[in-house]
């Protein structure tokens, strides 16, 4: 087999991540013999927009479509370009113009990666955070109208929708169900937010009948969020609006360690591939973390989101045990280093794991254990 | 001096609370010298929601009114009244109708009180969220389309005013500069919910170039959420939105220990009471903690969170001794307990202080400390 892969580093630390993660993906496809065309393009980023003024090429989506699947560093430059400027430019387009409405961050808690919750090391904790990806919070309708005034006022809609809201309440249904845990956790803040979000409480009551193997339960975000630090093993499956998949999938992996680790696939189930690539979709991986400029240029960014991205898009594609190799190398690194760690030794770890090892140690040591699968 | 106070415990857990709470604001009277008059009001509960087919009686506005103060429990049945009807027809109401756009809520990390973090005890927390309690993420402005069908759409605006948005913000300033650290923390989302949260951000910009002493920082809500977990120890003021203040102020306390031990504060900071009582809006005093129906009931509930909700009351009310006295006397009993605690002695801390204690007894413990000051 062979993949064709557009990557797009972007800026800050994705820079920096992305070829050991690249090369940790070579040994798997070498080791288990499958192929990886790589594209790499430097728009997508800051830099870019400071020479071109746009963010993309006017033949962004044509580049994309041509390819199986999108590897994503990290956008964004907020001394210099506003924030809504380079991620509407970017990521978040590439979400909603292939409509990866489903956005898949595992949270899990890995030995070797010392969590901040006391007492924790040693408690299961694994669960996925599925976030809808292309609605809800994160609409551009809205405006402002009497601007510079007492009267000024700024509106902005959140708009769910019936079949933006049933599919990805439908896909994590799917997944919990397929889990042994089988059980799904909603949140919602319909006590607040008193339209759209009893809308979305029904839909996950309409749809859970017909998943009565499933345990299902909701919670508003505000304690629900309380539970991620005081008792992180009981989830399984969270369901959550834009937003809130926002803010739940950064807070689990905070309290499992650091942000550094988290994965993201942002996923069109739906999309085939038909004889002309124009109606290809195709999906986008990317590590949780953004382009950090306070750490970027410093060597010492955890490549191992960006890796774990790479693993969650090894899968997508098809490549099961390659993405069990690596998984299985990313675990068995971690955990021999956070013993060296410990005992004083040698210390591979990137800093933010405790440590004071760099992007391309901890990427070497990856790429080393990859390659003896 | 003497004060004329609404009474409205609402539901669940508030019932529980809030007699402990009074019997400790008498105590706190008794010693200093002033009078406290309760007004007892049943509604503001699902109990009277199933009586009367509403929340609140008609003439609901002029009793409040005629009150110096309103000491709030919880409200919330959900079994049996959706949320959005219990706390729109009530707690979130009264935010509004007494215009009291200042949401106050101090997260400490106080002695006696187990973090769920590692290697906290010791370290300062200390800060406060100041959210906006009026407008924001919680409008009742929107609706369904299409019901039924495949085009179904559901839209909620959230809604900035320039006026709602700058007073927050100029509170949060001010109680920044009068606080050792002077630093002030902005949450947003300007990154992905691009016309309200940037114009969010403008502001703090704009305003703080008033308060050339503060120190500013701004974080997207989902990184900030993360940083309460893994360094809570930085912040001093955080202002957010209705929607983040909401989940900043219940994930705070959940990092130092228990939500059942925090207060908040509902203030109209411009009310003042002119000739007839009319125009007079009263501020309200809550716990962060919500009705509970799971805990119900069981005598367990912790009254820490309303007794400290009480002692901002008398703080606000112009009793500075009196509050620094009950919440000398919270300190102290919930050391001293733990102590006995960790002694395997008789226990009185409640079960999310990993205690056997009940409300009554723990609420008696600091109700006797208060009367020794
Ligand atoms: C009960 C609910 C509507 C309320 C809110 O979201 O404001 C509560 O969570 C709070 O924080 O006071
Ligand atoms: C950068 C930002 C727009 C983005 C988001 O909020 O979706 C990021 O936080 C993420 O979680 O992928």
């Amino acid at each position: 087999h062979s993949y064709v892969i557009a990557v797009l580093p972007g800026d800050g630390i994705g820079i920096e991540v992305m070829p050991p993660a690249l090369r940790c993906l070579e040994a798997a496809a070498k080791v288990f013999g499958f192929h990886l065309e790589w594209r790499h393009y430097p728009w997508a980023s800051c830099t870019y927009y400071h020479q071109h003024g746009k963010m993309l090429p006017d033949n962004w989506k044509p580049l994309l479509q041509a390819c199986d699947a999108i590897y994503f560093g990290a956008v964004g430059d907020p001394a210099t370009v506003p924030d809504h400027i380079s991620l509407w430019g970017s990521l978040l387009l590439f979400r909603r113009e292939f409509d990866q409405y489903i956005n898949l961050r595992p949270c899990r808690l890995i030995s070797g990666v010392t969590s901040p919750l006391a007492n924790r090391d040693g408690k299961h904790i694994d669960f996925v955070t599925v976030r809808e990806n292309t609605e809800g919070e994160y609409s551009s309708i809205g405006g402002r109208i009497f601007e510079g005034t007492d009267r000024e006022t700024v509106i902005q809609n959140t708009v769910f929708t019936r079949i933006g809201v049933d599919r990805v309440i439908r896909y994590a249904f799917e997944l919990a169900r397929s889990r042994p845990a089988k059980k799904l956790t909603s949140a919602t803040k319909s006590n607040g937010i008193s339209i759209t979000m009893p809308y979305w409480d029904e839909r996950v009551e309409v749809i859970g009948k017909e998943y009565p193997d499933v345990k299902v339960e909701k919670y508003h975000i505000d304690i629900l969020c309380a539970h991620f630090v005081q008792r992180p093993h009981i989830f399984d499956v969270v369901v959550g609006s834009n937003l809130f998949g926002d803010i739940l999938s950064d807070l689990g992996p905070a309290c499992t360690g650091t942000i550094g680790i988290a994965p993201s696939a942002n996923l069109n189930p739906s999309a085939t591939r038909g004889e002309s690539g124009d109606t290809w979709m195709p999906s986008l991986f990317e590590p949780v973390h953004g382009s950090a400029p306070d750490i970027a240029g410093k060597g010492i960014a955890n490549p191992v989101g960006m890796i774990w991205a790479g693993q969650m898009m090894l899968e997508h594609l098809g490549e099961k045990d390659a993405a069990n190799a690596v998984m299985g190398a990313i675990e068995r690194v971690l955990k021999v280093s956070r013993s060296a760690q410990l005992r004083g030794e040698s210390d591979i770890l990137t800093p933010d794991m405790h440590g004071k090892g760099t992007t391309e140690g901890l990427g070497r040591a990856i790429e080393e254990e990859i390659l003896k699968s």
